[in-house]
């Protein structure tokens, strides 16, 4: 198996994407090469000055266009054929890889996915699987952004495509579905949420019913299908959240001397918890519904962040997610013609 | 001024509403009389068990009916006339209060406020301006959960209304407005985002643009804007990470004597953190563009909030909010005649 990584991709690129390669070359050994995308002279110096080793199994695919935050998705795919995340979708279009991960802009990673490798037969909209850690381990947000006007159909496929991801990455006999909504009762939520439910019940997923904001860290949930719009707001809300409490209890802690001993001591709990609350060890959200394993990166993604978007890409890879997908989402359209 | 508040409503009813009853004869002198609404003999037993003094400043309504959980907030104001916050509003309506706060069934607080009061002239929806606390202060999320279906020019409304209040409450000169997103691009969004950005641009109030989920707590904002089932989603998984981040926390604290020991010695710094996150000290928020003033509680309110709730209530009428809210409505209509 060979990975596609866009090493331009990602706030501090190339050099976490060159950090977490480093890293996938250790602890990936399943994998016979990884290829990396950008201009050739700025990844072979970055690659110099960290000291990779193993350079038999690095391939560079030279690309010098680069993809603007103030681009749109679909402009950065039609316009910039030769950007790096193009570049790494196309090495897994033309088969030299099985997989790809970009930390770079999600519109164009999106797009490119969506344009250059094609839609599954029967999904309508690709959506963005992205993890979240919880008390029973880790609830997928589907779509958390590559589709904000989403319909009810596209939610119903949002929850076959997750829920056959939890199945076959996860090993879980019977992924549990839940509506992201504001309220427990059937009969909440604005128009999209109330067309979706009756949808669901019908749909052939573990469907909990409707879910709200505790029930991701709280309850034994696999995926929560929501619009993207809706997907996106959530995850940046919920780290922002994190992100905010830990900054307030940190300007807390430093207020006293006696405090600042007390965090001392206790400086291991608060470690563990930002490891657990981290994308970092989940590493990357896959886009389903695409004829290919595309893994899209947090823009800050660290390099350790990167590895296990690799990692993540590998696992699509290896337990054939697309092929069952593909599988799932044609027994339903069959059931319904 | 007499103020009305639904003894029934919340999820410690009526102890929590009686307690922050108590609290507030003490703390708010200028309030003639505090009105309940509920059964009286359920009532006056809590008020004994509680020993709350100065009843000559109580006036206790008798209401028989109860809102459910499950009840359409529709239904309940339309079949149940006799419910304890169908009372609480009627007694705004008659002008016996000036302000009504409920803590109980928010649909049900909405619906009653908007079909029994009347909403303000030009204003198409009603909605709810949501406190969060963040660095500079306070950021009102509007609409947190009227109108999960509003549409651009509710938002626009939500803008002006949030904007007037701000102003008038908080006495910001000229309060910052922000749109909701998954980007900060102009051109980013769902189609209601996208619609609404312009016509944003060319309205009454200092827009800022597109905001995120980070902006919430960190940058300078005074209103954000958003249909309902957004800004409810972003407010219950705000709560939901902060109870899950002190929930881990916690958990690990206790993981090891010396944790336990350094844990001890900084709680002042949990316990300021918290305070500072909690929905207790900003107590409810204002339902706006209704005729009257209608502040809604948090489920799980506590004394101390449903006393701050009152509290704000009080505010909105001595602020004149309702005046200076129709004013800035109005000119804007006109403007666009």
């Amino acid at each position: 198996m060979n990975l596609a990584l866009d090493a331009m991709g990602g706030d501090i690129a190339p050099k976490n994407p060159i950090g977490g390669l480093k890293l996938a070359l250790e602890s990936l050994p399943l994998v016979k090469k990884f290829y990396l995308t950008g201009p050739k002279d700025v990844i072979e110096a970055e690659l110099d000055r960290q000291q990779v080793g193993q350079r038999e199994r690095v391939e560079i695919v030279h690309s010098t266009q680069v993809v603007e935050m103030s681009d749109s998705g679909l402009d950065a795919v039609r316009r910039k054929k030769n950007s790096s995340i193009s570049m790494a979708v196309d090495l897994v279009k033309q088969g030299e890889c099985q997989a790809v991960v970009s930390a770079g802009h999600t519109g164009a990673s999106v797009a490119a996915g969506t344009l250059m490798l094609g839609r599954l037969d029967g999904v309508d909209f690709p959506g963005i699987a992205s993890p979240m850690p919880n008390e029973h381990g880790v609830c997928y947000i589907l779509d958390a952004g590559a589709n904000p006007d989403a319909t009810p159909g596209h939610l119903v496929q949002y929850a076959i495509m997750g829920s056959t991801y939890a199945q076959y990455v996860h090993g879980k006999a019977s992924p549990v579905v839940g509506l992201m909504n504001v309220g427990e009762e059937d009969s909440k939520g604005n128009a999209l949420a109330k067309e979706t439910f009756p949808l669901l019940k019908l749909a052939p997923v573990n469907f909990k019913g409707n879910v709200e904001g505790h029930d991701i860290f709280e309850t034994e949930l696999d995926v929560i299908v929501c619009d993207g719009f809706t997907g996106n707001v959530i995850l940046k809300s919920c780290e922002a959240t994190a992100k905010a409490m830990f900054k307030w209890l940190k300007h807390e802690l430093e207020a006293t001397f006696i405090r600042k001993m007390g965090a001392l001591m206790a400086q291991q709990a608060f470690r563990t918890v930002k490891r657990k609350g981290s994308y970092e060890s989940y590493g990357g959200s896959p886009l389903l519904g695409v004829r290919g394993v595309v893994i899209i990166g947090h823009g800050s993604s660290s390099p350790t962040a990167i590895m296990n978007a690799l990692r993540v890409g590998m696992e699509a890879v290896t337990h054939e997610v697309n092929p069952h997908i593909q599988n799932a989402i044609t027994s339903h359209v069959f059931a319904h013609v």
